[in-house]
């Protein structure tokens, strides 16, 4: 350790509502009483099965912690999957639909919080993911290309604002039939 | 957690003694005693100092675990440096000098032990690293390189025996000073 600084190893899983100011300003307590209602009864769960913490909430996000990255992702792909089945019957205004993004990061702890360059950089991979789709750095993709039995989509290096250098970016399939057009590599 | 498989990111150190097998051979009971002083002396309370815990010994090696990539780097490097200093008035055929790897997995976990890729490639690292030296892995180097004041040395993609793909190794200075001809990417 220096000078005091604890750190350790995390993976990183950053989600947000996609269009939460606008389902919010439609029905503001419809929106959370559904997004808690979700929360209790899968959302909460399967992160305790996957051995995740969930480190805050921040309005319209979540930053979650696991100890390993196939947890994560493995968690990550089976929230999008109920989510999607349970948009199938809800018009399409009242849909909840997430971003999930994966990073690994050798992050700073502070009592319950985690700090640092992988905490950030998760957050700007979650931004890249489409509505009710996950994507992970090239980091957090090297920890889970030989153990999930997925095919990772590469999106190339993006550049991303207010870092230094360019993020290589894979889209994982929430489905496990859902192909990619481009294979792991 | 899949299939009750515990899993959790850690940063693998892996050492070896260069030259045990004719250590051994031309004083066994020196060579045990000198490893066995150093390592009460200063190698084992360094890695307690940066949170890391010895997983096993294995014959001339050691596998160490680390809950940060930084502080297992940085492990390595006081360590190597105290060696260095120890070497410096002993007799060219005694000493005892160590090769260190770092790299970091998703590993699986089982008790006190470690396994998995992560850990088999964290002893091919070390395997490439000069007498003295620490190598690590791209994956290792994502975590350090904007937190360590240190200018590595890329190695480029190097195959490796048993790995389905090449790996790419970065050189760390041991001493704060020493230069490397090619700057951190």
């Amino acid at each position: 350790m220096r000078e005091g600084i604890e750190r350790r190893l995390a993976a990183i899983l950053s989600a947000d509502v996609v269009g939460y100011s606008r389902l919010m300003s439609e029905d503001e307590i419809g929106t959370l009483s559904a997004l808690k209602a979700h929360r209790a009864k899968f959302i909460d769960p399967e992160i305790a099965r996957h051995s995740g913490r969930l480190v805050k909430l921040m309005g319209d996000g979540a930053l979650v912690e696991f100890a390993s990255v196939v947890d994560a992702v493995e968690c990550a792909r089976v929230i999008q999957r109920a989510m999607a089945e349970r948009n199938r019957d809800i018009s399409e205004e009242q849909r909840i639909e997430f971003r999930i993004g994966v990073n690994v990061g050798d992050v700073i702890v502070d009592g319950d919080d985690i700090y640092g360059d992988g905490v950030n950089v998760a957050a700007r991979i979650e931004a890249l993911a489409d509505p009710g789709g996950i994507c992970i750095s090239r980091t957090a993709r090297d920890q889970v290309r030989d153990k999930l039995d997925i095919t990772l989509g590469d999106m190339g290096e993006v550049e991303v604002k207010n870092m230094a250098r360019p993020i290589r970016i894979f889209r994982v399939p929430v489905n496990d039939m859902e192909g990619s057009a481009v294979s792991a590599t």
